[in-house]
């Protein structure tokens, strides 16, 4: 099997603003490809990630940005599209199949990923917020933590937001900014919640053979995991963990001969302020109901090691974009090339990124 | 790189029903899992194949199906997304990442695959019969052909079709039939034209070290082959030849050591009439302008050996599953197992999928 490296990245700002998925996506590509046109031509496998509907993106995003690529598709798996789309450009060139892969998400504001309407145990309304809100009760509820304790999550992350330029979110908040936010569920406040968004995200993976034609450096995928569980939220089984982010994290962390303690920075899918320390507790990075200390002793200690980028809750969740924002920031980070978000020494990056209540994740091992 | 084998394959009736693209995907995979119930344990990649907007369908035909795999997600690439998910399993299983593979693809007859917005060049519509009709004139122009030279196609193709239980059309029809069915444009009768239906079809793929878990003898995939030229009708150059065809075809058959000579038995992507001799003629199984000929004396000799199981004219085209259900057909013929559509001593078969006009298209070669 060869060796896997993310050699170059881009994206778009992430905004409110209504564009369409195909353009977002082309401008990513473009924004990559800045400075390399004659990569374009070396570009042998396109994969394009999203939850929107349009048809056909790969190769409509192929022929704006000027490749004629010989593998290109959509791949869809809601909010983990983007982690989703990596794996399969790491297999088509861990298997040989192609050089170079180019991966890249985007999502609109108002797209479909935000429902999924086939499970009828979400609700009425089949929102996220239905399992989100039944997950930091029972958070909450198995190890004492308070509303109060969770907001660390959105005060953090909106901090480090606002040393993202394409973070939809600019503004740091205060604890009490969370606490009085408008009130949506008996646990949920609005400042707990990611916002659905426009926004795009391109990494540009190569082989062993091929890194070199791109960078000296690259940051090497060393460990994949994933799993699905179910499509349901009502099979999850327990409600204060996340069981596919537990398998999907020992998977990519045996893959890589890497444990959990030695992650040196995370992007983990902080769709709402719960998920962020259950998602470190079911990745091994912190003790079980230890999360939030974790979360608030980075923040204290003023380390962007969780969530550098911002974090869903802070960059904004254009779905099919998050997952490849989230590789591009841990690429950045291995490589030393995170400008104000470095994070000191950082060489061990996990990427943990998941679907539909945690029904299914991938985890991600990236190394310098 | 590890060897990967088709080692079972299921699917549904293609029906003009209206029915759910999930359920479908289901009854297709519980029908290839039907009598090993505990391989259900073993696959640890499942790719959903459609053109469909629903979301999240590989994890909710896994949870349908009694499947916890590690890797999920839908890949879309209209018409050919089927091949393409087929390719996406196989990258899975050669790179390492995954053992077993099922594939699953489904379409609803009035499913969005049909058009593709994006592209202002196919006309008012966006609809297929635009490109299809000016390839149609193109090609009888330049080699002298006459509609009724290309009625042999659906005259053969749904003789065939009459041998498939799962096909949409059973009826043989005669060339009359053709010349006298309604006129559709200058150079397509009704006839001439695949119809978009409801149906699902699933193969199950295994690397060399599990395919003895299911069977003895399985199809290898040896060849894969891909090319994405545009997505645009209008970035097409000749329009009498499938240039992406060609060079799909050419990758496929080098990485198997084949000539276009030694296939048996080839699946080719008769989306209309026209596109039998043209994709023949471009996988360089028959010389330019020939391909009608290589269609006829198919027909004349009794042989199956051009779409056995009656190609899209005859089988009914549901996007997502085609390039399933012809990877099916191919893996039954090169094992000996397509019953009475078997070609006699068939043991190397192609199959050949593409999208939006040829713009992309996909190739495999099979061997027993």
């Amino acid at each position: 099997m060869k060796r896997v490296g993310i050699v170059a990245w881009g994206g778009t700002q992430f905004t409110m603003e209504d564009r369409k998925v195909a353009d977002l996506m082309a401008e990513s590509a473009r924004d990559l490809l800045s400075g390399m046109p004659d990569m374009r031509g070396r570009v042998d496998a396109v994969i394009a990630s999203t939850s929107d509907n349009e048809q056909y993106l790969a190769p409509i995003v192929s022929e704006l940005a000027g490749m004629r690529p010989r593998i290109a598709h959509t791949v869809e798996n809601m909010c983990s599209s983007g982690t989703s789309a990596i794996v399969s450009g790491y297999s088509y060139i861990a298997s040989g199949l192609a050089d170079m892969a180019l991966v890249v998400g985007a999502e609109r504001h108002n797209g479909p990923g935000r429902t999924l309407n086939w499970d009828i145990s979400r609700g009425e309304f089949k929102k996220t917020i239905f399992w989100a809100s039944i997950l930091t009760k029972s958070y909450k509820r198995r190890f004492g933590i308070s509303a109060n304790d969770l907001a660390i999550v959105p005060v953090k992350n909106r901090a480090q937001a606002a040393k993202n330029p394409n973070a939809l979110c600019g503004k740091a908040c205060t604890e009490n900014d969370v606490a009085t936010s408008l009130r949506i569920t008996d646990d949920l406040r609005l400042f707990d919640c990611s916002r659905l968004c426009s926004g795009a995200a391109a990494v540009l993976l190569a082989s062993e053979d091929a890194v070199g034609e791109v960078c000296d450096s690259p940051a090497w995928i060393t460990g994949v995991g994933q799993k699905t569980l179910s499509a349901s939220f009502s099979k999850l089984r327990p409600l204060y963990g996340l069981e596919s982010v537990r398998a999907a994290s020992e998977e990519a962390l045996q893959m890589s001969g890497r444990t959990a303690h030695e992650v040196d920075v995370a992007e983990v899918h902080d769709a709402f302020s719960v998920c962020e320390p259950m998602a470190l507790e079911s990745a091994g990075m912190a003790r079980p109901g230890s999360g939030v200390n974790a979360s608030r002793e980075a923040y204290d200690t003023g380390s962007f090691r969780i969530n550098p980028r911002g974090g869903l809750i802070g960059a904004g969740h254009p779905t099919g974009a998050t997952g490849i924002a989230q590789a591009a920031e841990i690429a950045q980070q291995v490589t030393g090339q995170a400008g104000p978000r470095q994070v000191d020494g950082a060489h061990v990056g996990l990427v943990q990124n998941m679907s539909a209540a945690a029904t299914s994740s991938s985890v991600l091992v990236v190394e310098s």
